[in-house]
């Protein structure tokens, strides 16, 4: 499986193109910048080599249309204030049975505001307007918002549940089933597309706790059966 | 301290009572019908003794301006379809220095929608609305909101986290230590009152877990030091 990052220089991309190479998948940093992508892969694939957990692959790089050329899975690490941008200039790139997984998370800080406040997206969330800028065959499924980009950047373990929502239950599935390959991490089924509206606002609270504690916050859910995190 | 729980006789009123006269606090439970909250008070004061873990102090009732009175916490636990009634009808009964916890998630199954699904409020959040109801220097604190009323019914610890969001420090501080009496939790600071917007909302997505997989859910947060938990 070939996961492309597109926004992939910034910590939540790095972070999840580190987990997903030691895993042993075949990740694709994308950039707006070819020369930045490749600047990160360096630093990630170093990294991965000389941490506790060696890379099982090594990272690649390119432009972000490039990226998505050859990848099964498009992982959107962008802020919010250009998901819609590269979004549309993404689609030329996108082809049905691709799957398009989103982490955007509105903050208000896109706009000058608090990142402890999340600003109204009219569409209902942030992956729902990605799901009106994909084209027709592309699903799209919201998860790894509330996974903190630091946590994954490091060596430990992901003391975090990842709750994935999309409509299309096969695409939710897979990406269930990657968020599983981050040592620590569960995989939840979030639900429909539309309940990405509360998983995206629960980093804002995070982020509070962050500021307030100074931690690196996440969250687990709990009173499930077993089988909860097994589908 | 004297805790009256307005709507009492509903589940998440009757768990929280049960579980605080377990722990010493002097609980009155209120509800529009003093009939009805006796026969509230007479079913948990068995449940209290006949079950593992005993009432320290037995509950007692009334109607809910009356079960006011004598509190020094009025926690609301109605529904959100007669939330704002309720807190019209009980104004002339607050009094400066209660502090009124509000539980209240506006859930579209109050207007006959899904409760996995929320209602805009045009305050902000239902805490909000609640703000706007109570008389001057009665401190709206929100929490409580993502604790299965089935698990506080039950005799296990409670494993969930409880957000305390208020603009009243001083009497948030006070609900923190009012929900840490209750086996299992543990109490997080969740900043501003506005931030309840956020943690009504997490009840939905929890409502959807406990469809899809037959459980009681509830949230933990993960990733901040053990002060956090205790200021």
């Amino acid at each position: 499986m070939t996961i492309a990052i597109v926004g992939g220089t910034g910590p939540e991309g790095s972070g999840l193109a580190l987990r997903w190479a030691q895993a042993g998948e075949t990740v694709i940093i994308g950039s707006r910048d070819a020369k930045r992508a490749a600047e990160t892969v360096a630093k990630l694939n170093q990294q991965g080599d000389g941490g506790r957990a060696g890379l099982a692959r090594a990272i690649s790089g390119g432009e972000n249309t490039t990226a998505c050329q050859s990848a099964d899975i498009v992982v959107l690490t962008v802020p919010f204030e250009v998901q819609a941008e590269t979004l549309k200039h993404l689609k030329p790139s996108l082809r049905p049975g691709q799957i398009l997984v989103d982490t955007t998370v509105p903050l208000a800080a896109s706009v000058g505001g608090r990142a402890t406040r999340t600003l109204g997206v009219w569409q209902g969330s942030a992956a729902q307007q990605a799901a009106e800028l994909v084209p027709d065959g592309v699903p799209v499924v919201a998860a790894f918002h509330n996974t903190s980009a630091q946590v994954l950047l490091g060596d430990g373990s992901v003391d975090c549940d990842v709750i994935v929502c999309s409509d299309d239950k096969e695409a939710a599935k897979r990406v269930r089933a990657l968020a599983r390959k981050i040592p620590g991490v569960r995989a939840l089924d979030g639900g429909k597309l539309e309940n990405a509206h509360i998983v995206e606002q629960i980093t804002a609270l995070l982020v509070g706790f962050n500021i307030r504690h100074k931690g690196h916050s996440g969250l687990r859910i709990t009173g499930l059966p077993p089988e909860a995190y097994d589908l």
